[in-house]
């Protein structure tokens, strides 16, 4: 079993990207008897997919897991729905600023992620790692990988699981920008380690409560 | 022509809900034109949307607005998408507690509102009213007869426009709960005025970024 | 009985300042008895106290409270004690930002507030505002004119109540500047008349928890 | 030089606290050429500055440091300044639950840190690690112990520097509370090292920005 893990670089004016250095630290391991491979992914509207698109056909993964930066929060969020549009606030890095554009002009609203997002938040949260549910995965390039990758797993007949996975800033981020929570990046690949397990060994996820009023 | 506006009943242990309170207030009014006429809807998984079928049925109005209370919201959110899931945190109204299920089994994943989403956060602004386009509606009765209501008026062929708008907690209610942001009636209903003006008189939304990054 | 009621002028960039236009409204009112004189106060370091000392000796008032503008903050809160810094993380409107410099050099290191600001938030709340202690004043020209404030009522021989109370932004203010809570003026002026009707009645403070673990 | 370090046994219904594992990870350890030795707190307004008082006449320090932990911070933040009261939210470890007493009642309002608490944040920000200066240390056990501190060290001539430092809740207790930021222990501890390095090195304090608005 094969899980392909991509990570984004460097976006709106910080030098690093947790998410690329959390995914460069599970390249190569085996977690639930699953190796993992990785990939960077430009956060740039057009370039992400076609890196994307690339990745998946060379390594043909069971698993499709997109990490992005999520600035402000302060836990781990397994992402439930990507929707159809762009409405970029800040340029992307090819300088792309879509404002409510569809990603696929012929696709449908939403995406839900095929992951079991309920297990992976639970394992996360046993292994004693901050993690919840979310249902927004934001209007920018994180949310345009999502979408594109469910489009891309939707349309080979869904024989691929996919979905993206948020995490906060790292302690040194943090330091910089100020203001800002954070998470060390032992506690991310931790945490990212036991929802990757969920990922492969859980077929159905489970019933529990993971929603919100509002 | 006529706007068909919703609230909610108490839920959740407040004894009052600040979108009747606001809907209340503009019942047969007249705004740009238009004639405001108001229902309540029972906080309550299956009685909601009955109830609101009735309304539609009985009005038959070019335009239909639910509101719903977003406690711990400090501006008011037009929402950009409903999403076919219910899985509440805490009983509806009616002891319900659906955790993961569809909303309509044969519906898309996700309706987009057919409001000018956009132009109507710009008229709330300009009016000095708090207020950002918001891209979850969570997953309780607000995202639950936000999601049926678009269903039912897509298939009637869309020909009238409809959606969801989310308000902070009244003053009096932050005063007893304690640690929540709020919002005065007055300022609520000043704020739904100009929002109901820009639904009725902006026919393609206005093309002004409204994303969030995640 | 007479109370002089203080407002700075705005700072920071904004336009106007929420404490200036809510003891505007409160100017010439009786409240429990007392008459309310209103002086405005320059958000500058060395002119702020000289300009309050000059309405205290105009006007011999039994209680003096300034009223400041506290961005961020959702609830209107009587802050409980002065401390002897200055901090300034901006400039104030003179272009002074003094670091950690002490306010009165012989003074000490700390002043309680002399009202009672459990029964003000008491009354507050009862009066259906949201209002709570607050254990900070900050560092800036508020924390200056309460310090300031206190130090002349001390070496009086605090025969006069006095202190401080923040309040949140206006609506047109969190309108303009985004991403922050608000109260509306009527909002904050009928929480004020509760509050100064408290400071006037209530001689020996409740005994009420307002504390925060930290 | 010696400096001893405290850390609060857990409260409020916690099965760990963050502050004596952190302090424990230090024991033994030198910095900046100083021995670090450490002690456990009670969480009980009686018996903590007992403790204390006992740790310090035996080891006979250049300076103290009391480590709490700050429930819903997500930085580390030493504290600028102990204030005379007690006004406990929740009861202590021994049932205690005093509102608006004085810790002292021949004390003054209020001690300032002896730390270099802007060359702390300095050290700690330059080290990867989130900090700021805080300007309240609440009203509960780690107030009064800072506070208590703070007083022996003035009747002893301040011949000793002394301060109070408060930490994030560590992962695993936001895992199990929900909707709280975190800081993992390496981290925290590599902060603490970064701080007591600045306290045992900086005589004079860096005159940087450290304060707020309000």
């Amino acid at each position: 079993m094969r899980i392909l893990l991509t990570g984004f670089d460097p976006f709106g004016g910080e030098p690093i990207n947790p998410a690329l250095e959390a995914v460069k630290s599970l390249d190569g391991r085996t977690v639930a008897g699953a190796s993992v491979s990785v990939c960077e992914l430009p956060t740039a509207r057009w370039r992400s997919l076609e890196v994307l698109k690339g990745a998946i056909a060379k390594l043909d993964p069971d698993i499709v897991i997109s990490i992005g930066q999520a600035g402000g929060r302060f836990d781990i969020t397994p992402e439930r729905v990507a929707i159809n549009v762009d409405d970029y606030r800040i340029k992307d890095n090819d300088g792309n600023q879509p404002v409510d554009e569809a990603i696929e002009t012929e696709g449908p609203t939403a995406y839900w992620s095929t992951l079991p997002i309920k297990a992976m938040v639970s394992a996360m949260k046993e292994a004693g790692v901050p993690a919840s549910v979310s249902n927004s995965a934001g209007t920018f390039v994180c949310n345009h990988v999502f979408y594109g990758l469910m489009h891309i797993l939707a349309q080979e007949g869904n024989r691929r699981k996919g979905g993206f996975i948020h995490i906060p800033y790292l302690p040194e981020q943090a330091a910089r920008l100020g203001g800002q929570p954070s998470m060390s990046l032992d506690c991310i690949v931790g945490g990212l380690e036991a929802a990757l397990a969920a990922a492969v060994t859980v077929d159905e996820d489970h019933k529990k409560v993971g929603g919100t009023i509002c």
